[in-house]
């Protein structure tokens, strides 16, 4: 699909905040796809629909997981950890996305989770250090992600998990099956 | 078993320092079942036996991991998580300990878990806050464990987890269980 129709279709279901946000994953998705030599065209597609479910309602995401067969751990968790998994059935059913690979880039972009393609990388990556992001810390992981991918994801699943920890939310156990991939 | 009886056997296992702890343990965990109606006499045994297998050879833990059934997940993990488990089998099978609840908390007292006992509460608090700790953060979570049992187990959880994540080491899964079982 182009991108611009991509990038009109999905302007409806996101407030203008989140819209700048997909763009700024969308070139920071593609430059790295460019530097590490992965499918541009894909890190561009999976980076325009990763937040593609991030408004849709909780339990019409729950009846989607329940109806179509997805992860059933997913129906103990909020919006935040299911509209990845719902984001890719969107991208697949409405969007008609076959590649595999962009599905799980969506799936996984929340959570992470242990052995992630080159393109999940970039996409996980690309949503936590693009250039709208302003944190403790995100100088240093755009700078690794310029550096290596693998020590970027490394550093960023780290991040994220300090970051729960810290604001006490909840862990999902793929992001943990991520984390220990790096640290074991 | 009388006191002294098993900390003259445990003190053959391990050095001067981790001895001293191992009082420290019992001793704090005396206090808190006194003090939240547990069974001091549990508390006191699986205080002393928590260290049982601490230095015990990593390739012994695992063939003990192998023959005698425990979680197999333990085999992909280093001494810090195998001794809990193991240590559970050596009072049960060399200290002729039978108390399920006791062998839970030695099993149990390092990594935590969904839906700990009240024992296995007061084993995993006391051996984070025994008087010869000392990290920073360890005199708030002393006082709440003088005030509420679960709001301390919630807050020494959360203090592990970010503590295995700052100092970049793995965290096993039933530790994220127990963490998520608060902050769901």
């Amino acid at each position: 699909m182009e991108r611009s129709e991509l990038l009109n279709r999905i302007k409806s279901r996101m407030p203008e905040k989140r819209y700048i946000h997909t763009i700024g994953v969308m070139e920071t998705a593609i430059q790295l796809a460019e530097l590490y030599g992965a499918d541009v065209k894909a890190a561009e597609t999976a980076a325009i629909l990763h937040d593609v479910a991030k408004y849709a309602d909780e339990d019409w995401m729950k009846n989607i997981v329940k109806e179509h067969g997805l992860d059933t751990r997913l129906l103990d968790w909020g919006p935040e950890i299911l509209h990845g998994p719902v984001g890719a059935w969107i991208a697949e059913h409405e969007f008609h996305i076959s590649n595999e690979d962009i599905l799980n880039a969506i799936r996984f972009h929340t959570t992470g989770r242990a052995g992630m393609s080159k393109l999940e990388k970039i996409i996980y990556i690309a949503d936590m250090i693009e250039p709208n992001r302003s944190f403790d810390g995100v100088e240093k992981l755009r700078n690794k992600a310029q550096q290596d991918l693998n020590q970027a994801m490394c550093a960023c699943i780290r991040h994220s998990i300090a970051f729960l920890v810290h604001t006490k939310q909840p862990i999902f156990p793929d992001s943990i099956e991520c984390y220990n991939h790096y640290y074991k």
